[in-house]
């Protein structure tokens, strides 16, 4: 397995993220509440050896936090749904949720930045075997891991890398790709939903294949069509943009302009504009250099996690008006 | 005659201007070389009386200077196309220009900020006074002064109005407001073209009839037209515009931002930008409050206008280059 540089095709390749789906050893999915409960008590004790968590108990926790950890892909719909016994543990950087009482009844999440999708299974699969120890774990010499939906079977894992891919965007060649990638076992999603494709540039490809296959050869098969995809998409950069550096600059800039003068800043605007000043930064066209810093702000302004900020629930034109302030603040600062 | 007060509907009604067209007594519209040189002499030395003017010769001047005269509404197309003959008197604010070998052999204009047509109109009956003492104009006791044109015939005169109508423009209304007009025997023109017309949201109200009525009344009827096409204008706004503050004021920031950040900037964007600032700041939602020097930047920056500052004639992209840098530096010192 390679190691890969974070630094590789930075800008293009966000985050890497592996989830791991386990269940228990003669016993359903769904849970029934006392041991849906009990199941959270064990997860919490297995995991105290391995690293610092928080639980958080749906129940516990209000609707906007809900959605805004949602939109931080640390919990799911899935398990916002089961208000019960749901819970997840979070590690202080939210690198690491293990959500409890899901789909299935453990699932285990890792983030990192970068093309570090090895780094992330190594780190989980520490946690996995910490879990194994404490909990009998639902597995079948044929089948492998057992999970709730059969797409899941075999390793349970999901390994996804979250792109920006403005060039194959633009050009529309992103279709193909799309329907080769699937060819190989993988798929290719817009990270807000279809229709927001086009407006973010962001798409999150992963494997759609788990069972008869190896944790290593998933995670290779994704890297090798994510790194097949970043030349690509560098090729066209440079065609696109880089040889209309005047006209690229231009987008960036006036893009920009907008960004830090918007009164109202609704958030599918915001992401069509920051996706153009994220490029400009990419290319050395606009002075500001930290990309990571424009992907954690597209995060961060997003409807619920804008409304934690704010410190309570705002109606659709408040939070216009307080992304534009928020997103108008921090591009400033990241010029200084 | 009322006495308008400039600030009067300030932003709307952008200048005045009075043409009057004159020809010479027994003598063709267009003059042979010789005559057409002498009637210079003659206009030149009968205007030392009444104010300092430069003397122009069409024939002396490069196409872009010329180009750039026209642009700021000094001389016209035909005046440019006789480079035998052509000349303009022009004074140094540029608020006189009197054209001479013309389509007519003089056509005398005064430009003024605000709606001052009458002061206009006194201003160049001045020195149409003194014209005719020097020179032998053709003049006829029933058809008035004789032109070359006759939808010039009587009083030779026209007196525009040009107004900023974007409330009119955006709701569509300002077709059926310019079918009415002409009604009126007045004209309603799009001040750099057809096409222009949404963009800038600029229109020329004009006389069409020249003939059976005094210059007061051609005035009257000009100015009447302008007030009431203002005052429909001023309650749209208020509907379109002031009701709907945050979009108003989040549109003209945007625009701002946009015209603050541009690396290439095409008249028709800059137009079109421009017009959204021009409205925020006459409503105080942005803080500019100098619309007159928006209004000349919009002259400034057309494209002959643009080379002349630039110091020689540039290509389309140079062009854009250029505006934008000067358009942001500009507006930046508008808003100090």
């Amino acid at each position: 397995m390679a190691v890969f540089n974070p630094e590789l095709y930075a800008g293009n390749i966000i985050t890497s993220r592996i989830r791991l789906a386990r269940n228990l050893k003669d016993m359903p999915f769904s849970l029934d509440e006392k041991n849906a409960k009990d199941v959270v008590k064990k997860v919490n004790r297995a995991l105290v050896k391995t690293d610092t968590f928080n639980l958080y108990f749906v129940s516990n926790l209000d609707e906007i936090t809900l959605e805004a950890m949602k939109e931080r892909h640390l919990i799911s719909q899935n398990l916002i749904d089961n208000n019960v016994s749901g819970a997840a543990l979070i590690n202080p950087d939210e690198s690491l949720s293990i959500m409890v009482n899901e789909e299935d009844v453990i699932r285990e999440q890792c983030f990192m930045k970068g093309l570090m999708l090895t780094e992330a299974y190594k780190r989980l699969d520490a946690i996995d075997d910490e879990l194994a120890k404490n909990l009998d774990i639902a597995f079948d010499e044929n089948l492998g891991y057992l999970t709730a939906c059969p797409t899941n079977l075999g390793t349970g894992m999901r390994a996804s890398v979250m792109l920006f891919l403005p060039a194959l965007t633009e050009s529309g060649k992103i279709e193909g790709l799309i329907d080769e990638v699937s060819e190989l076992g993988l798929t290719v999603r817009g990270l807000y939903g279809e229709g927001s494709r086009a407006e973010g540039c962001m798409y999150q490809i992963s494997n759609e294949i788990t069972l008869g296959i190896s944790e290593y050869d998933i995670i290779k098969s994704v890297e090798e069509a994510v790194l097949s995809i970043c030349r690509v998409e560098r090729e066209l950069e440079e065609k696109l943009y880089v040889k209309r550096e005047l006209i690229t600059m231009d987008k960036a800039k006036k893009a920009y302009g907008v960004l830090t003068n918007a009164v109202l800043l609704p958030y599918s605007e915001f992401l069509s504009l920051i996706a153009k000043v994220k490029l400009g930064s990419m290319l050395g066209m606009i002075n500001i250099s930290d990309t990571q810093a424009l992907d954690e702000l597209t995060v961060a302004v997003r409807p619920a996690n804008l409304c934690v900020q704010y410190g309570r629930p705002l109606g659709d034109t408040d939070r216009d008006l307080f992304r534009a302030e928020l997103v108008g603040k921090k591009l400033m600062k990241l010029k200084e």
